[in-house]
């Protein structure tokens, strides 16, 4: 067998764990030993055994004289766990073929110049596309310090995300909601303005995917007028971090003494998407998705800071009288001026098309 | 073989002149005799041969004694030809299997009655089904004496069909243009209200089909602002009809006076969709394919009498401020009270989604 089937072999493992390590990236590891596999393995979740350590561990005394693959390059500092050029090196390994150096700057380029340096040969590059696409969040993440925003909406056939007349309206029903709640298990914050918080009082948890994982709610909230009595802030369930602006007082603040609700002040009065984000990264949300309302949309959508939309579209009308766009002043002055989106993918889930595209650069 | 067997080869003729028949339906014949396909043909063109007097020239002599497969009953009247049973009759067909009995009052039910007065078995309702959904359109057309109604758009994925600032504005592109010629060629009329001539100047025919079919050009103005130099008036392609209100003067009127231009006047000051529609089909156009603005839209969902849309989606943004939405006041109180449309097909061309669905009913 080829380099290229056994960095497969690596990246399939890798994928198994995809959405279940953050903050960190997801990597596979298989090592090699007279063209038999003697060791294989996955990092799955964030302070548990990176792949390097479980692969070795699996080949025990078979990993002296070995070759590794890894779909990223090994860690050579002490995270959580102690670093992976360590363990390589202990293990007696004669070379290390590597997928993609790893963008985090603990890690870029010293993992590789330590193995070196020890003596093992190392290769760089084999099946990188893929490694780097199986990590695409993480690595705009580490490149940005930002997390990756997904912006979502439920729309009608003509563009409206609600009525003015109406409160937690479905537009789509019960199989969109399971898909949402799906992406709502893989991400690690949900993102929504308070004036969603005040018209729905949503829950924001994760109630109908197979999985239980529950992301961090946040909240934009200037000035702090999340009731007290909102289900984001009285459950439990996740924590719930309220971003505010700088007129917000100490003795507002006081009055969310909760273990579950954090208050996120920025600096200005008034709230910059970029600063929110930059925030949210600072405390390792590499994934955002963001449920607001017509205002955040606009206001993400105008930051330039969007990667991903998802829109669920519904075979309904409500015409410009009754609804709500999803999008209010987006300075657009000409339709070539229009912003301009990436078409990803298109999904029939039900009477309902799920359309996932790029923004911006594509 | 089985009676289904010829039929389905019957259908299957039939669909071959789909959309080159009208105002007639599609019409496909076999003629069989000792187990043999003896004849065989389609109805190809209003004007021209039914589809059952083709089969039976081809059979010849052989046409004595045969069973006939027929896909809608045969007529029974001297329309633009003789009638079909009386050359089945002359043949001495032995049998007649027809698929559906005709919508058509000139026919429905005599056709049948007067071959078994001629001592013909007269076996009707195999592959019925498949007859009435080839003919959908001829069907609604005959039962309900209106056009079979498309609403067309392209929108942004945020339901914009325009700018404020734009005209002509191409949202979607080379290939979807070239789509919508495709249906133009496929449909006997194409309707816009006279602000979209005014606005984008359109020539409203079918340039980029391979068919150089052109439909009827109808323009609902209410008050006769169509200017003289327009180009749906100077270009003589195809027929323009312009339906006016009841104020509108014969001078008004005598200024339009060419060959390719009709004055349709209604008795009322204003434009009722349903009197247009009913007009139409006086005049024998059996599709009608609407390509206007927010005003036309908003009053042809409001009639009801829409039956099918058909919607491209562009991936771009415009927003609330810089577009126009593609429907105006559609009396909608609340999400549930939506105009609920029925997915029926979802296909990608290019960038853009192309979604049709049903209107009302499903």
């Amino acid at each position: 067998m080829n380099d290229m089937y056994y960095m497969d072999l690596a990246l399939m493992l890798a994928a198994v764990a995809e959405a279940q390590t953050s903050p960190n990236p997801v990597v596979g590891a298989v090592v090699v030993k007279n063209n038999e596999v003697v060791g294989m393995a996955a990092h799955l979740k964030a302070g548990t055994h990176h792949a390097e350590v479980h692969a070795l561990n699996m080949a025990g005394e078979n990993a002296a004289g070995s070759t590794i693959y890894v779909t990223l390059e090994p860690c050579n500092h002490f995270g959580k766990t102690p670093p992976c050029t360590m363990a390589i090196i202990n293990a007696g390994v004669k070379k290390v073929i590597v997928a993609t150096l790893d963008s985090n700057p603990k890690v870029s380029g010293a993992g590789v110049t330590k193995l070196r340096s020890a003596g093992i040969e190392v290769e760089v590059g084999i099946g990188g596309v893929q490694a780097e696409k199986l990590n695409a969040t993480y690595f705009y993440f580490m490149n940005h310090k930002l997390p990756f925003v997904t912006l979502k909406q439920a729309i009608t056939l003509d563009g409206k995300i609600a009525t003015v007349f109406g409160r937690n309206e479905n537009i789509t029903g019960k199989e969109v909601q399971k898909d949402v709640h799906q992406a709502r298990a893989r991400t690690d914050a949900i993102l929504v303005g308070v004036g969603t918080v005040l018209k729905d009082d949503p829950l924001l948890t994760n109630r109908y995917a197979e999985s239980n994982k529950q992301p961090v709610r946040i909240i934009l909230d200037t000035h702090l007028r999340t009731p007290l009595k909102a289900k984001v802030v009285t459950d439990q369930t996740t924590q719930t971090w309220i971003v505010v602006g700088s007129d917000v007082t100490t003795s507002q603040i006081a009055e969310f003494a909760r273990p579950n609700v954090v208050i996120i002040q920025l600096a200005t009065r008034t709230i910059v998407i970029r600063d929110v984000l930059e925030e949210l990264a600072r405390r390792n949300i590499v994934t955002l998705y963001v449920e607001g309302g017509q205002r955040i949309n606009t206001s993400f959508i105008h930051s330039g800071l969007v990667n991903e939309m998802i829109t669920y579209i519904a075979p309904k009308l409500v015409g410009d009288q009754a609804g709500i766009g999803m999008l209010a002043d987006l300075n657009v002055k000409s339709m070539n001026d229009a912003v301009q989106l990436k078409l990803q993918q298109v999904k029939q889930i039900g009477e309902v098309i799920k359309m996932t595209s790029i923004v911006g650069c594509g």
